[in-house]
């Protein structure tokens, strides 16, 4: 027998494919929707269909643009600056590396990372644009900000051997203790790392 | 500057609004609707949408039903015992009591628990419904299947009251351990009820 509607059980099996949200939590957000002022799904509903046709990517550095833009403001802006480019792995990281506030060169979004598990080489990445990008722009400096996984140690090691003996320097993001974390709960590797990356007071 | 496209953070801002989701967990959920094949945002978008026209409440018990369906299967199934009633707080909680596959009674939704906080007083719950069907029903046992919180109890200790002298027996579910759950780890109210609801084996 089926003991909800199809069209709350139909919901909660889409909600269901979003990562990480079990059926309990599809059943919790398709419940709120139902009973939250039906504008509220209305709104979901128009956002989530024309998400696709909103979005594109930008030419140079394949962070996310409007549709129909083919540079990324982030790119263009004259105060930004264009020899100095970090390289992430996936378009939102541009938004954590921006509420820094304190970067003010350009990305380069690879759109993944080297994992040959899931399938993913280096020529699925935007390594070769990258690569074009460094020769053009006549690029001082790259910035690997990368994830501090295998895979985004394996992307940084195979970007840095591609990028050779070109006349550019090649720095990635410092590894050490997160603000807010106790010694004593910190991994071994961490810990590891910020005795390595010491710094002079 | 707009670091996003409008139509990422637009969907953002939507999903923002479903119970615990908070800013990060609605950028994941949009990032992953962009990667994955349009369809998957299609599909969502379609139920989204149809989600409130496709769903009634059922005019004895109010559990969920189909639009247009008057009656709960699970109240007009000849199967079920009429007699027998779990008053529960929401739609949901039947499908929770449902997967236990242990109760042949029928269900009675109140829409809510009794919360002078949130402004929710007896009038707004379907208790007057459920007294009408004691009396219509001939019902000899109302089982009070309220969350074990102050508001599930208060509502609880209402409905009691409500019911009063009226010629049935009124229980609520067992207060007790939960599977799998060391007794160290128990709090104290817990194993209080516990210990109080002792049973001779």
């Amino acid at each position: 027998m089926q003991i909800l509607p199809k069209a709350l059980t139909d919901l909660v099996e889409e909600l269901g494919k979003l990562p990480g949200v079990g059926p309990r939590t599809a059943e919790r957000y398709a419940y709120y929707l139902l009973r939250a002022e039906p504008r509220i799904a209305t709104k979901l509903a128009a956002s989530v269909s024309s998400l696709h046709a909103g979005v594109d990517y930008c030419r140079k550095t394949f962070a996310l643009v409007e549709k129909g833009q083919e540079l990324s403001p982030l790119y263009t802006d004259p105060a930004r600056n264009k020899k100095l480019i970090a390289v992430v792995e996936e378009p939102l990281d541009v938004v954590a590396l921006e509420r820094t506030g304190q970067f003010k060169g350009t990305y380069h979004v690879l759109g993944g990372a080297i994992s040959p598990i899931d399938g993913i080489g280096p020529e699925q990445l935007h390594i070769a644009e990258l690569l074009e990008r460094i020769d053009e722009d006549g690029v001082e400096e790259i910035i690997l900000a990368m994830n501090a996984s295998v895979e985004g140690e394996s992307t940084a090691l195979y970007l840095q051997r591609q990028i050779g003996d070109r006349d550019v320097r090649v720095t990635r993001l410092a590894r050490g203790l997160p603000v807010g974390v106790d010694l004593e709960y910190a991994d071994q590797i961490t810990l590891g790392h910020a005795l390595e990356g010491r710094q002079k007071l």
